[in-house]
């Protein structure tokens, strides 16, 4: 795979990796040196995938299957990936993405069961675009999980899986990272705000 | 393909060909045969996938892309299915559904560019059902267009197509069927009710 300047940039992790710090940090610095950089975020990120998302994260955690959620994500990211992330990378904007296809591969596609190639076989049908760069932010499962926990977010949906999901969803962000290493920067997301924020700038740097 | 017994059977056709008088005429006739049946339609048919109509349906008609729509729709399907249709014909009921994946074929399919192979990949990968028996009420399409027009309702959105995009639906339906002659009955639907319902409920008994 060519190693193309990175302007779609994706930020993954389990919760608590602090992603989203990191993001607005990265946007910053971008800026800072120039670029013009939209900030996005999914679930989410379009009018309509914001919708779609209030659809899947209300309720209870079983009023859907792991197909049916799959589905209801694609649907979410094809409105977010025509209406915001498309035409932003057309008008020459570098775009950070937190969270993207790679967290319903993780999420959706191991916690009940394994629909990996679902997923997948979705994606190549649907949506058809992989980042250019994929921030992977690493870090021990339990550290997450408390950093989580302690946030009490909207999303906690996705955070109520105890230390041995954690640990898996961990494992599969990894197995993502060693699959497609030209995609993927791993940074160790165990560490200080700043010393975080200087590898991911540095990780974009280098491909942009 | 072999002729096994109807359990699962869909009506299809243009809007105003009088498919939803005929599905409640069918139950009763099937029931007064003693038999259990299940009446449900799409989109729609169980709590989330009548969440997700809502989603679809509300708002402007280009507030989805057909591609997105195509998604939604599916993702409904699969919660209908899951909920309502397996569940039923588990139970040994007869389910008849107003509209099905044909109507995904032929309305997401062909109106806005040709969707046709993206809608039967997507159905094989996620949904991977069709029915045992489709009964398609096919008419004149003017004559459909005044009686949907005529009759207002909250599936306009559907109906606001003109009689060119009529015709182009006929035409999509009765090509399904072609393909799929087993599965299908073409049923006459420009006579009186009574007519079409003693056509529809012979081509169920000669496949129960």
């Amino acid at each position: 795979m060519s190693l193309s300047p990175a302007r779609f940039i994706t930020l993954e992790g389990v919760d608590g990796s602090g992603k989203s710090t990191q993001a607005r940090l990265l946007k910053d610095a971008l800026e800072a040196l120039g670029h013009d950089v939209l900030l996005t975020r999914e679930p989410g990120g379009s009018p309509g995938a914001e919708e779609i998302r209030a659809l899947v994260l209300e309720g209870k955690t079983d009023r859907w299957s792991a197909e049916t959620e799959i589905l209801l994500f694609t649907a979410a990211r094809r409105d977010h990936l025509e209406r915001t992330i498309l035409p932003a990378l057309a008008a020459g904007q570098i775009v950070i993405c937190d969270r993207f296809v790679d967290s319903t591969r993780v999420y959706q596609g191991i916690s009940r069961g394994d629909l990996r190639e679902v997923v997948d076989k979705l994606h190549a049908l649907m949506i058809g675009r992989e980042a250019d760069l994929t921030l992977l932010f690493d870090m021990d499962p339990a550290l997450g999980l408390s950093r989580a926990k302690a946030r009490q977010t909207v999303e906690e949906r996705f955070e109520d899986f105890g230390l041995q999901m954690q640990v898996k969803m961990r494992a599969g962000f990894l197995a993502l990272a060693e699959a497609a290493p030209e995609r993927f920067a791993v940074i160790d997301a165990g560490r200080d705000i700043a010393a975080i924020g200087a590898d991911a700038l540095t990780a974009v740097k280098a491909r942009l």
